[in-house]
């Protein structure tokens, strides 16, 4: 991969690139988070108490919905910044689309199963791939420009975050082993932290 | 989120930002629109009988096609106005596309029981929803933009029919609770009033 | 609708209207031609007489796919011709894509039934369904453009094409109601007339 | 197909046209590699001891999902090269898509019956069928273009790795027939030889 002695004509030539993966994600993301809604169950009798009957469903739909929003938000924020689809920002891409891809799953058997330990532990652990697979985004993405829009601090920040979020989710994974409810809160505090995809040193301009 | 403060030059840089909540969110809605007609039942046996039989499905379908149809049309209308992704913009519009993919599992529940009162009640309420995150997308995107193509007295008139739309949506609820053809009714006529997207007091260019 | 009112300028601001119809369009078709594929049941068995067992399906399921790919090529090769996403060419779009979403329902109920008289006279009836709302989006585009690649002999052609295209469509279903296998071939001969998008009189730039 | 006879200025009045076949063919890839992982089957019982049971079905995902992701890096590589949407090259791209989309149908056979012979034979062939359509869009892209960037060298390793990968695809089904775990495996060695999109001749640009 001769990334180094990539001239600036051909950044030109085949400026259209990066777009196409964010095209592709952004099918992935709309998939995901739609069919997930889509397979919810029709409950068995036209009351109200057979719709609220399913709330423990309900609950664990809506809090993914929101957390494969925020992954969105963050991965949509980050590959403004890409500037030349490399060989590793597209494995890196497929490996957090992967991640995200399997968060229906794992709702759904944590709902089905009304949040029991093994189903927990999992979702946490689906997550830290998830965060995982994303700071190999950054990587990418903020390794192979020189743009002054990053700054040092903000880079150092980012670093920091990372390793908070990991230990969270990471930790989320055990305590849910004992304590699931705990676990999944968990994973819900950690993903406010991304709730701003960029850190404090950054303006923000989304 | 210093919105204020952002300088022409960054609009420039991150001009491609609004097209991609727009091509996101084209995922969604057509996902959403074909997949409730791809799931429709085939009939038990192959006569005209047994397709027609099975007449509320295909009316409460087709309508349901129509109304979300409906909602794009608004959806891509509003957001060409959108110069800027801001967080609050994408934050309206994940809450649009949750109300959205919800009228299929709607529908469905309302077909398969033949429009008794709770599944009618429930789907005025999901058109109350999908109403009240618009009123938010107007307010981010038109309030966000000082340009003179929204006039003062276009901007009222978007307003009186926001009312005006909720107070329906909301009466069809509580109609339907006892009468729920009549609540149905009342949905069909409410989004009369947006099968054109803009209001008297602005040109029409779509 | 004061399209007639539209300035050069209106064309220039919401130039990007038209692409987002054509993207919804694509993520419809996309959808509608890979879930058919996708729906395919497994043989029970892992032998290959299992597998060939399946022929009818395996045919009609190609036929589809060539088919919904033949109505793809025109509806691309029509709204190139589109410059503004007037209202009409939304509706007309919207009638289409519905249409074409009924294939895949039809193709599984025609091949589980094995080609029976009913389904094929309903499939050559969608077809009918997808080449009329086809013509109306021909109409909208090419009435709405006075360039000069659309000369009056090819707009003659291809008025002479529909109304021989509706007339086949149409034969198909009466014939199908006693010759199933004569009206699904009479539906795949009309759509071969369909396979150049253009007509002769129009120069090919596909 | 006057191709011969397109002007400079054809290609500039419809240059979006190649635009729209990679925008379709992102949505068919991004359907088909999505719904593989989202129709994975719950796990009977909350328990790590029933989510690792079933490993093969587990296996044969994650490599269908790296397979399918690097049939679209070498799409994605290819296509950036296409200046024009040809007739033949939307027909070679549709019948690409198309045995794309039989992967999600045979990995699923493959792991339900825990690689027998007959469904690791099949899942063979589809490979060799993605391959030469893929053979296809190489000939129609690079044959139409003239440009500098593909020298006669690459040309020619272009198409002694073509003639390669359909040997060993086509070895591989036949070696299944009795020892579908090294034909798996066959399939599996022969993907890593598209893992870069390029060939030695060329400077790799991705």
């Amino acid at each position: 991969m001769k990334r180094n002695q990539r001239t600036e004509k051909d950044e030109t030539v085949y400026e259209s690139t990066p777009e196409r993966v964010t095209a592709f994600s952004d099918g992935v993301f709309a998939i995901v988070i739609t069919i997930m809604i889509l397979e919810l169950k029709r409950p068995a009798t036209p009351t109200f108490g057979a719709l609220f009957a399913e709330w423990p469903t309900w609950i664990s739909y809506i809090v993914s919905y929101v957390f494969i929003a925020i992954v969105w938000i963050n991965h949509h924020y980050l590959l403004r910044h890409a500037t030349v689809a490399t060989w590793r920002l597209i494995w890196a891409n497929f490996a957090h689309l992967f991640s995200v891809s399997l968060i229906p799953f794992l709702t759904d058997w944590m709902a089905e199963t009304r949040l029991q330990s093994v189903p927990v532990v999992m979702y946490a652990f689906v997550f830290l791939l998830v965060n995982i697979t994303y700071l190999l985004l950054i990587w990418e993405t903020m390794g192979t420009k020189k743009s002054t829009d990053v700054p040092n601090r903000a880079r150092r920040l980012f670093h920091v975050r990372s390793v908070l979020t990991n230990l969270i989710f990471g930790g989320a994974m055990v305590v849910a082993l004992w304590h699931p409810y705990i676990g999944f809160a968990m994973v819900g505090a950690c993903l406010t932290l991304y709730l701003r995809p960029g850190v404090p040193g950054m303006r923000m301009k989304m």
